[in-house]
């Protein structure tokens, strides 16, 4: 691709105004330059999040005078956002748009892809194209937000064709660890770009419907333009599992449960896993009861929309478990990551108000840890150890597959579509550059390949394929019922807190003779243990005392100097007697 | 093992005093019962830390007026301790028994073993032994306490023994990630004991100095009353691969690396591994540079003490790398794990003083992630591929093999040993049960397992195995200087502080009439951004007014009630507008 600053053929680090480091291959210059440039007919596309990440998935095309966007997820937030419910994209591109958005596409029903949608809708109201089963998913979320009145859901079939303005989207039928998922072939005069959503290749999946290989094949027979394909995988060599595999293991494993309780926990929104698991219930004689609030949530939506077959009367309360014996019971509950108040955490811990454990439960975990979540994991699993529980985690039985396919599958899928350009997304760096290379193995010439960030938006012709430049992309942080609120300057107080806690010191001044007439009070928390270092606390009522007779000009009144002296001297003397440096916060009032 | 409250042959549930859960594997009533029981010669031993926990290593055992303890380690902290610098074992117990303590011997050179020595010596200075290498390390660390002039360092060779009162303690060598590594023999008249200390079963280690599997045969063959045995890889299957298999990568991986400089990140305290680098470097004709402190000090200890092999002018300082060209250098650095503050983490994030990187770096992280690390493992890999510099990491090729016994290794030890009893140590609850697994498949009768936890105190003799009581143990927060001086309210409070951040009202108020006389103040830290959110300031100041103006009764003096109406009423509001709950804390004050 090339670029302002071009260069040749290398790849070319650089640093934008966002602050995030990016790399672009470039193409070498073109040797026609000085001729004047046929003007050719040209897409974009803006990454507004999921690029070198993974979460928060929200692209934006854009063709003349139209826009519209795939996805508009979620992210959670990790352990550097204290207090942070979730993670969403920066809107500010979107809304400056707003006469240009014809609408939003999702591709599927999970959080990092319709986890931003009532936030974006509260910024503009836009149809949303989807399934059924993804549309049923969002109508649930915009009931909490009361957005369910003013949206408009539009429901849409796989090889439906939906036209927004000067694009004609086709959704095709794809699979991944949530049913009615979609790829996407959008075209517009510039060309078609497949954009593949999160997808596996299942050649035996659950619902017997496999991932619809022969559209991806015609459009790749037509010409794709360009190629954005799901990362998450591209790590991984070989195929990833069929769903069903998972199947044949809650089979063994329900049959080794013998006389005991079994207890499956796996992700809120898998239908697939969880109609395996009633299936094999259903055929050892055994109820099912479910628990937790989001996959309740899920098998009323799956059964009523019909993507989840339940027999009748194979269902039961959870509070009506106790009527059955143990070996006729399966208990499916959240908690699959060890999330501190998930049911199954509660569970091991004893603390759950409606299931106790006991030894003659048999626990199956069908998920795997997402990176960052093994050490939540393995405390449940040594919690229900201790309670001489028998669990089934990990990699002892195949009792997880993957959603995302693998490197084979990605190769597949680019052999088929077979793209002039390449751009990986739904990954990390690491993810995103493993991909490339895989493209690159699959003869995709390294100049047709962008690795990008958030932000970048990128302008692609039958020329050439080039950063036109960038565009406000972010994360915005959601924390209770505010959005955006809290920034930098609170999360970094947030963490100086959390890590030495805070000491506060309070005088009332008299403003014109400057004594103290009540205070200096020193007040702490999350410091030390004040009743145990009396004699600490004292010697800063001192230092206070000291520093506010010392420095305080009636002449002046100046507040400011006394307390950057407070602030300064306390901080110097807590170090030097602790090695600790507390958030010191001084307080003068006046009267 | 018996117990108070006997059951039969059953495992039973219980809680103790310290609130944690355990499991015991009890013995059935014993059928001489009603006979006077013959007093039989019998070794008590207390787990003061690293049972049930990974970290902070401590045994105590105990035969007549006679004990001594076998090592004392550090944990780091985890999440869940903001703050908090290290994590170390209560000591109580050892204090209130100071008279009775002949000894420490330790194992091995590393923190979860010798971390905790410098706060124990403090506490009573008792004679530590240890092999060479280990004493040197622990050294470095009472340099740093400024203890090198009281403490009593006693260098032991393996195959050595050690007289403290009744026992007798032999040194046998065994294989690990760190050299000089030892095993125990401890004898006394109720029997002996092994404990192996972490180990594995290296046939070809890079030293050529196996573990002495001789001595383990010949006190099996002249009887063990008990075996305490690493639990680390209980759930691994197999054997751990010989440290030698890491030379043969470096040899693949440093011709693959061609032009480009090397940097291998890697445990610090691993010199074999150092070893194989510097031999590697050796044989291409690179120089090597060391960076990170931890890793400067072990170069340094285990050259200085025989144990690191250095060919003269080999090693150069890392202020000299610039003289070199790339490919005649390696950069050996630590931040295998992705520690924020590590050499390789600032390397990666453009952010190191002294090396920068370019694409011309190769980069090797020859460490797998500990379990929580692995989200800080793949920021730092990202990070490095933004750079477009080429990492191998994970399992790409063969650049790590663990310290610890896979479940075969394990297997063989107790073939060996053939204990009475079998005390898994060492390990979390589902490493300790998985061992306990191992050991009945070889035959251990369950009775004769005994799954414990910090603070248990069990009495061994030829006849059961079986708790006494429990004696004080736990966790001691090490934050600064403090030891012991932040518990679960400072924690709690800084967990508070993290999530929500604090408000504070503070008011002057007339102690005769109760009026207000300055303020009421509101000053929020770490809540939201305040510039954007003043009328909810205000408003949290209008309702302080009227709050405090209602309930001050001038009769009483009550100012207890003021604050309490003050923080629910303040703390209500702010729910109910942010949904979030900061802390709140009100300060008035009295003229």
């Amino acid at each position: 691709m090339s670029n302002p600053n071009r260069s040749n053929g290398k790849v070319v680090y650089g640093k934008r105004n966002s602050g995030k480091r990016y790399v672009t291959y470039r193409k070498s210059p073109n040797k026609k330059a000085l001729q004047p440039p046929k003007p050719k007919e040209s897409v974009r596309i803006a990454f507004l999040g999921g690029m070198n990440e993974i979460g928060k998935n929200m692209t934006l095309y854009e063709y003349a005078n139209d826009m519209f966007i795939v996805d508009c997820g979620l992210a959670f937030p990790n352990a550097d956002l204290p207090g942070v419910d979730l993670v969403i994209p920066d809107f500010s591109f979107v809304e400056k748009n707003a006469d240009k958005i014809r609408g939003v596409i999702v591709t599927h029903g999970h959080e990092d892809h319709i986890g931003g949608l009532a936030y974006l809708l509260k910024k503009v109201n836009i149809p949303i194209y989807a399934t059924k089963l993804t549309i049923g998913l969002i109508r649930g979320k915009f009931e909490e937000h009361g957005l369910l009145n003013s949206a408009k859901l539009v429901e849409i079939k796989p090889r439906d064709n939906i036209t927004l303005g000067s694009f004609n989207i086709e959704m095709i039928h794809v699979n991944h660890s949530i049913p009615d998922a979609v790829g996407l072939a959008i075209r517009c005069p510039a060309g078609t770009i497949i954009q593949t959503g999160d997808f596996k290749i299942d050649t035996t999946p659950v619902d017997g419907d496999m991932i619809d290989l022969t559209r991806f094949c015609e459009y790749g027979k037509k010409g794709v333009l360009a190629l954005l394909s799901d990362s998450t995988n591209a790590e991984r060599p070989g195929y990833t599992m069929s769903e069903k595999s998972v199947g044949e293991s809650f089979e063994l494993l329900f049959r080794k449960a013998n006389k005991r309780r079994i207890v499956v926990a796996t992700f809120a929104s898998n239908i697939h896993r969880v109609q395996q698991i009633i299936d094999v219930a259903q055929s050892r004689g055994r109820k099912v009861a479910v628990i937790g609030r989001s996959l309740e949530n899920l098998v009323s939506v799956g059964s009523e929309l019909g993507y989840l077959n339940v027999p009748e009367g194979l269902l039961i309360d959870i509070n009506s478990i106790k009527n059955y014996p143990d070996d006729k019971l399966v208990i499916i509950t959240t908690g699959s990551q060890g999330e501190p108040m998930s049911a199954l955490t509660k569970m091991a811990f004893g603390e759950h108000r409606k299931v106790s454990l006991t030894p003659n439960d048999y626990v199956i975990i069908s998920a795997t840890p997402i990176p960052g979540n093994e050490k939540m994991v393995g405390n449940v699993v040594n919690e229900l150890m201790k309670r001489s529980i028998e669990v089934i985690y990990e990699r002892m039985y195949e009792v997880h597959v993957s959603g995302h396919a693998c490197q084979e599958e990605l190769k597949l899928m680019m052999g088929l579509v077979k793209p002039k350009y390449f751009i990986p997304v739904h990954g990390e760096q690491k993810h995103l550059q493993k991909h490339a290379g895989l493209a690159i193995a699959m003869g995709i010439k390294q100049d047709n390949i962008y690795i990008g960030n958030i932000g970048d938006r990128v302008e692609l012709s039958a020329d050439e394929m080039k950063l036109v430049d960038k565009v406000p992309a972010g994360e915005v942080y959601v924390d209770g019922i505010g959005v955006g609120d809290v920034g930098n300057i609170v999360l970094n107080d947030r963490k100086h807190l959390s890590e030495d806690g805070i000491i506060i010191v309070v005088a009332t001044i008299d403003s014109v003779s400057g004594s103290v007439v009540s205070g200096p009070d020193i007040v702490s928390r999350g410091f030390v243990y004040v009743k145990e270092n009396e004699s600490l606390m004292n010697s800063a009522r001192d230092l206070a005392c000291r520093v506010i007779d010392e420095s305080y000009d009636s002449r002046y009144h100046d507040w400011n100097s006394v307390k950057t002296r407070l602030r300064d001297e306390l901080s110097r003397m807590m170090y030097e007697k602790t090695k600790r440096s507390p958030m010191i916060l001084p307080i003068l009032m006046e009267i």
